[in-house]
């Protein structure tokens, strides 16, 4: 890493990251203490998770334009993770054992390499469990909404709860609720600049002064509360390996989906920069941010898509501007502690209402439709699964699903008899074109590289072609297969030539490839092919059907 | 089905059909009491195995060709799986059970048409679990074979339980069975022809007469003892749920294993006729005969790869051959159950262990390593984790691994900017060929399908062989993507080709395609591809590079 030129930072640069850190943090104060109450935390969590995981990240992270922090998706794990803890370990320890567990799971991604797991992660999977997620986390603020004491991290112990209660709600609440709500969509729809950005602050603000100027304390209305004094203090969570053991699973989901969407997120504004994001980085700067959660009194962190989009639009320059949103964000706390005492817990709700639904996409599942029903069939049933069962199962069952599908395609590869359009070196499928074919030759083409779920069908297949074309075109004496769509040949898929290659030969058919892709054949090399193979090898498929 | 010619049959086939049958047979007696004392069950247990399930294959199955019976791999997945059973459980009513259970799985898997899930099973994990249950076998017949009373379907366990032992032998049983492992595996080696065949049978024979006259009823030669009357009825297994739901995993890789090497077996055996096997009728034909098993005393069955060698090589016409083997099994039941009690159990040691090592090849490993040394590991692991493990373990291991070689290959596409071989309208990778370039137009060939594993990386890989090529070469106003080797695009990999081409267009490059293939293109046409693709899409690279 080259040194940090500090005097050029502050000539060009402090300027455009000062002013970006001041718009993100007004969007931080409110979402930080929303999403700790999503998670079911006290709201000074979110505060916390807000400081220290945000100077980490800009030590260690890569993107400028990553706004980490507490974010919702998160919050309904962690609601989700925490719910069935035994009664001695209260939510902030559990959370604060999440935080440090994921934190080592990143880092231990970071140093074993481990950055192609977001591979795994397909976007039918990532849209079906935002989308859920996002619909999941809506439902679970309806409550608070309203000042229902309605609780639920999953729809049906949602609406479980809410019948216990008789459908209870609070007038105060549902007016400060949705009177919020009514604003911040206006302020999105109808302003621009900077008051736009400010009207976040401005709702909460008005709503502070009004319900401690109208209402004081009363039992009609919901309030954040008094906080307990704001002094940040670093300690180990609570070592307990009954607990950390239990929470594994839900932290090492955590972690995946911290990186996942942190790296989704970072990549797509870094592109519209011409930009690159490096994985590793990532990985690195995202435990830093978890490990400093795990000791600080925080709850796991990740990069918040809306915030995020904030401090690129701001124009953030360097990852100084997420230290400094730590710097407003304690001078927040220090002169807004005590007035958040005031603040109605149904504005806090309108706030989280408001920044999911406003990320909610339905044309995906209209595009994923129309072009393949099988994967827009998982990507709605991971968010029914979301919404209905819960996140883990959801992920589970969507990253086995992708894989499936995969398999499956390569399991069925599309082969084509080609034959030669007219006049050129080009071949083609005989049913698409109208091409001529050699006689006595056989030439095939297998859209697949030769792997281990369709080698086994390699001989079938192709046996199946020869049957047919001899029964048409009489005797053959050569198949030539065109191997420029085989990208690698498995151990497997070389068996399965070898079998192939062998049961040609007790047929007198001569079995030629063409095209062979470099790579591909210097594996064959590596290996016994030049043993056992008795065929030519031709540079074009044109040149093998010309030839011999 | 068309309707069966007895007629014709009984004057072409029925002669070599019961030639072969005999022959078979011959092996069949001796293994199917092997291979049940193998399993930790009764020996009569074999017997009846080789009975009912051999006529219910023949007349579902499809192979003329396949030795349906009890075999050494399942024999020891059994006794493995029935180790750690309530006391109240018989393994007797445990394998009625396993039997019962695969047979539902494989008749499930026939109606489903899940034939394919034998594509998970690669070459690595079937060599390596293959000769890892040989070795355990052999291991596990050693103390048989000398009289000693240690027991263990695993390494460690047999260890430890022959040192329990303190090592204890039989002089008179190691002397049969050693006897009998030089005379098998002498005829294998000295004799042809009927001599051969018959070796085994003449084995038998001689030790069942030896102990007979030179040692009566002794403690110190372990026998097979006397049979209970062999009466087969037909019985429900027992219907414990408990049971069944404990059982279901094994049954689940019985019917697994079950399926895949009878259909490896028969599929070679039928590529040698210049046949082929139909799948989802194997899964019928090996149903029924596990379902028989369930309910005539038998344990689960499969085809052998050793008795099909026998029954191809003896001529074997029809699967009518099969239902002779079951008929020559009941003559032999009536013939020689008394004088079966007599057999040195270090004898049948002896078939077995002769049996599978014979099958043992070492050189697939060599080839492996040659060839791919990450699927080499894979196979030596599976080897390492069936004899010092288990087969659950290694069976689920071995296929998780080979889908992440698969994953992780699709994951890291090689990537080639390609130039125009000169004179010629072939394009080919600048770093292996002498290639003309032409300025302003890159040119590019990602030799993968784009999928959820790569789409992420499309965009990163494409900007920097752009990036390098202008520091080159000077602008770029083009690159044109050439798309055979890509035989399938998802919806992840789709929405990664609508970023890149909004990327590009804003530097203000223009994205072609060449030489998409037909059913890609189809599935292109289906989406709204067409409604925000800007570039080109040529039939052949050249006219790409040539034209605009």
């Amino acid at each position: 890493m080259h040194r940090f030129d500090w005097r050029a930072y502050f000539a060009q640069h402090l300027h455009a990251d000062l002013l970006a850190a001041f718009i993100v943090s007004v969007l931080l104060i409110p979402q930080s203490l929303a999403y700790a109450l999503l998670a079911g935390l006290p709201p000074e969590v979110g505060l916390y998770a807000s400081l220290l995981p945000l100077l980490g990240y800009a030590l260690l992270g890569s993107s400028p334009l990553l706004a980490v922090g507490p974010v919702a998706v998160l919050a309904l794990m962690i609601a989700q993770g925490t719910a069935g803890l035994p009664p001695d370990v209260t939510p902030s320890q559990a959370a604060l054992v999440l935080a440090t567990e994921s934190g080592l799971i990143l880092a231990l991604a970071a140093v074993l390499h481990l950055d192609a797991l977001a591979s795994l992660m397909s976007v039918p999977v990532l849209v079906g469990f935002e989308t859920g997620a996002t619909l999941s986390i809506a439902l679970s603020q309806l409550p608070v909404l309203v000042g229902s004491p309605a609780k639920g991290a999953v729809l049906g112990s949602l609406v479980e709860s809410a019948l216990a209660d008789g459908g209870a709600w609070q007038g105060a609440s549902a007016a400060y609720g949705l009177a919020a709500c009514a604003l911040l969509v206006a302020a999105r729809r109808w302003l621009k600049g900077t008051l736009a950005r400010l009207a976040p602050l401005l709702v909460l603000l008005a709503a502070m002064v009004l319900s401690r100027v109208l209402h004081g304390q009363t039992a009609h209305l919901s309030l954040v509360g008094e906080l307990p004094r704001l002094t940040p203090t670093l300690a180990l969570p609570p070592l307990d390996m009954a607990l950390w053991w239990q929470l594994l699973p839900v932290a090492a989901l955590i972690a995946l989906m911290t990186y996942v969407t942190s790296l989704v997120v970072g990549e797509s504004l870094a592109h519209r920069r011409g930009d690159k994001v490096v994985a590793r980085h990532e990985l690195r700067g995202l435990a830093a941010a978890n490990l400093l959660a795990g000791v600080s009194g925080g709850m796991p962190v990740a990069g918040s898509f809306g915030r995020s989009v904030l401090l690129e639009d701001a124009g953030s320059r360097t990852r100084v501007s997420g230290a400094l949103v730590a710097g407003f964000m304690a001078l927040a706390m220090a002169l807004l502690a005590e007035a958040l005492a005031w603040l109605p817990k149904s504005v806090l709700a309108a706030t989280i209402m408001v920044a999911v639904l406003s990320g909610l996409k339905l044309q995906p599942y209209r595009r994923a439709w129309d072009y393949a029903r099988s994967e827009a069939l998982l990507m709605i049933t991971v968010t029914l699964l979301v919404v209905f069962v819960g996140v883990t199962p959801a992920l589970g069952l969507g990253v086995a699903g992708s894989i499936a599908l995969l398999l499956k395609r390569t399991a069925t590869p599309h082969v084509a008899h080609i034959g030669r359009v007219p006049g050129t070196e080009h071949y083609r499928n005989v049913e698409r074109h109208q091409v001529e074919c050699r006689p006595g030759v056989l030439g095939l083409r297998i859209d697949e590289s030769l792997v281990f779920t369709n080698a086994r069908g390699l001989a079938d297949v192709v046996q199946g072609h020869l049957r047919s074309d001899i029964a048409q075109h009489g005797q053959i004496h050569r198949v030539v297969l065109l191997m420029s769509p085989v990208n690698a040949i498995d151990f497997s898929g070389l068996e399965a030539l070898r079998e192939l290659h062998a049961l040609l030969a007790s047929q007198r058919v001569r079995l030629d490839l063409s095209e062979v892709k470099g790579p591909v054949l210097d594996r064959l090399r590596a290996g016994d092919f030049q043993r056992w193979f008795k065929g030519e090898l031709f540079l074009s498929h044109h040149q093998a059907m010309d030839g011999a």
